[in-house]
């Protein structure tokens, strides 16, 4: 019913993750780097990079089609909010805080679709995906 | 105090992590899509490749030192838990459901240890584990 | 001079990649297991989980602005090259053929453009990729 | 013959290439992170983060029985020796330095054992690791 996320639905957070995960990877690497100071900060440049290996699993588990995405998913939007809170302090990141937001609302309504909670019982673990509405 | 994971129980959970990857990639790769049938079923061989993405991904948050692990581990331990059951079921696949249990036991412990609660609210996520006990 | 990638060779490049990783990915995860037989042969879905590995490792160097992405591109092309031979071999993997070729080509490009031989010198590791035209 | 990789020796390449990853991510995220500086220089930064990368890929292809890691395990022994050659430069690098030369010596090794030519043709492509000497 309501809670159940159709295949639109995970496709377009499939896009929101590997659009998080490169423009954090690609401002760390690039912007940050360059401008060091603030930005090489240990607290904020570990988050752009859990940010961005998170956002690449939790896009890998949904493109595995594993009924098992919902807890990567509640994972990926809380480090995807810490890491938007985290650049709007530093300033000079509104791509990243941007992507980290749009990226946290998807997954958390992923992460509500089927259920985080029972995530690896045997009820759970048959779940398909083949069964979603399109 | 004992709620607190110390630095060798996470480079435990490390060691966990990466044999369990390599043990479920490994015999995904080789003994499954050698042996066939049952071995190659979706549910199966994406659980097989779900648990070897998610234990990667927990290693690499742990060894980056981050506050934000315990969400990871706790997502991680679900993946193992489901592998592990599965595995049993399908049979012959031992060393896969020894790998998992342990990774799934370990990273359980990581996830409780500083609480997978509140992850990515400001007061967490200023946590650092410079302050961790050795 | 005409050996040299622009910004906007190289972000082709890497939606390229992007876009191959996320299509054999999910071919493989849910057509070729739904599939079965000749679609979970070994050397198929051997072919098919590598190329969507080396893919996302791609990307990941080209977002790095890395002077080191040039063999990892040239490994990524012979790959794809790979794939995409077997995929029209087995049938009915058009799309993955397609991401592939297109992938393959922009790689083999990309590997060209600042020169695989010679990546690890001491002169190749000081090129700066902020030097590209845009 | 002699220019053929036993399982063993390919076994020990994914340790070398596991323990370079988890060398080179930890050492980046912590060490150089905390130190700044000269340690978190674009240069150096990137080579760290490129370096944690390709090994984990090239240990991936490994895991996969892939006849294709040839290629992929020239790149990582390229994308190491360039790793340890620049942290020998920064200095206090030594954990580094010495993971990188091991894996690049062994995955020079493996790169040349089963030929790095010719990979991704239709010859390449049909060589089953599955007759590996023990």
């Amino acid at each position: 019913m309501h809670a159940i996320s159709s295949r639109r639905e995970m496709q377009q957070c499939i896009d929101e993750c590997l659009h998080c995960y490169r423009t954090c990877k690609e401002m760390a690497m690039s912007h940050c780097l360059q401008a060091g100071g603030r930005h090489v900060e240990p607290e904020h440049f570990r988050l752009m990079m859990n940010c961005s290996e998170i956002c690449r699993t939790a896009a890998d588990f949904m493109l595995s089609t594993s009924p098992l995405h919902a807890q990567v998913c509640a994972a990926c939007a809380a480090v995807c909010d810490a890491c938007a809170e985290n650049c709007e302090q530093i300033g000079e990141m509104d791509d990243c805080v941007q992507a980290c937001r749009a990226c946290a609302l998807s997954c958390h309504q992923m992460s509500e679709s089927l259920g985080a909670i029972g995530v690896g019982t045997s009820r759970q673990s048959s779940t398909s995906l083949g069964n979603l509405p399109a």
